[in-house]
């Protein structure tokens, strides 16, 4: 059940097509199809190629290493959130998820970073490995129906990302920054391009929130309830578009 | 870290109070006082009575088994959302978080409900236990900084529930059920009294989303996206009301 609803969509690499139109999966794909699916010749299941159209892929063949299925991808993606996330790097076990939800929300642009209050040793983990973090986003796309992968950028260096490269980044974007406390309630604009800072369990501290607002961001509160950051990131994208 | 952010507010049972405005406390809060804020004679922390107010507490004694504080009780806690939550019970993993996640939003009112596709195993997690359900609900206002405790119900039956349970339960509130593929758009009324039910990862069956319409729900889709409940139900409460 459980492996069942993370894989809405079978997602197909460049690599699996074995003609235009016609792909070969084997490992946890493969595994899923026949165990989750019990999947035989000529069943149907929903597919969609890695950053490119989703649509019916029909079982053609099952083998002891592998299946294969005739593919015809119609279908758009969903649309993508015009947001870029700036999310203080969180421990590993909540990185996961949230990587994961904001996956599936729609977010492709994320930049991991570091603040006072990240512990050092959360950069050490094996998840930010380029092919775990890879994963993670597999997965949330496989959750929503969704093949557009999201780019995951790792800023070790706070205040050097803040004043030469964020300028930049948040031209043309209302960029707001999550700071319980803070006085001002979010002017939120539906639609528009957002860059949305999230500081980690503990929050930014008094420089960092300066130093963004300095950037040109508005410190904005919830409220008075303090929410972990796998709930506020829903919550603040919710409210921010109109998921 | 982890540790500190899971207890923002301090919260005392009514066992704790060895006077009118004193407390004594061992165990998981005494460690956390200890050594999380590496607190002192005269260190002021924030602590709020279970379903009374909030307000500082100073400590005036550290003990090896025990730390004594003086309260000051005056501030309500914050508001609750005017939501009660129908949830198709989630895996164990998952519910833990969805409690600890829905409670620091401020719901109180919470039927964790059978579904055709909610397996029969989750109902022996031992996580269920009365004790094990507190907890959850604890870390969740340690969170937020509120003290009200939510009312967990266990409804094992979705039909008899429904049937008889149900109409009277919603009476007065808009009743919604998120359910992927449905037509129409919610009809959100902020800060309305809401009855809202989220399917397990599969989704209700349709036969289930009829029973709930029968009985004057609405069926809604968030869009083409499928989420898991742990980010959906932060997305659907800050949809029908200004978290």
């Amino acid at each position: 059940m459980a492996r069942l609803v993370s894989m809405n969509l079978i997602l197909l690499k460049h690599d699996d097509f074995i003609a235009e139109d016609r792909v070969r999966l084997s490992g946890r794909r493969m595994e899923h199809i026949r165990t989750i699916h019990r999947a035989e010749v000529d069943t149907t299941l929903r597919v969609g190629r890695i950053n490119g159209k989703m649509g019916l892929g029909m079982i053609t063949r099952i083998d002891s290493d592998f299946v294969e299925l005739d593919v015809d991808l119609t279908q758009p993606p969903p649309e993508r959130l015009p947001v870029t996330l700036l999310l203080a790097l969180p421990r590993p076990k909540m990185l996961r998820r949230v990587l994961q939800s904001v996956t599936s929300l729609g977010v492709k642009q994320i930049y991991l970073i570091s603040t006072h209050r990240v512990e050092k040793s959360f950069w050490l983990s094996p998840l930010l490995d380029s092919e775990n973090l890879h994963e993670q986003l597999l997965f949330g796309l496989e959750q929503a129906r969704d093949t557009f992968l999201p780019e995951v950028h790792l800023r070790k260096l706070f205040k050097p990302f803040v004043e030469d490269e964020l300028p930049e980044l948040i031209k043309g974007t209302k960029a707001l920054v999550a700071h319980p406390g803070s006085e001002e309630s979010p002017r939120l604009e539906p639609g528009l391009a957002t860059t949305l800072a999230v500081g980690p369990e503990g929050g930014f501290i008094p420089y960092e929130v300066d130093k963004l607002v300095d950037c040109g961001f508005t410190a904005f509160s919830l409220g008075e309830r303090i929410l972990r950051v796998e709930t506020a990131v829903p919550v603040l994208l919710a409210k921010v578009y109109s998921i």
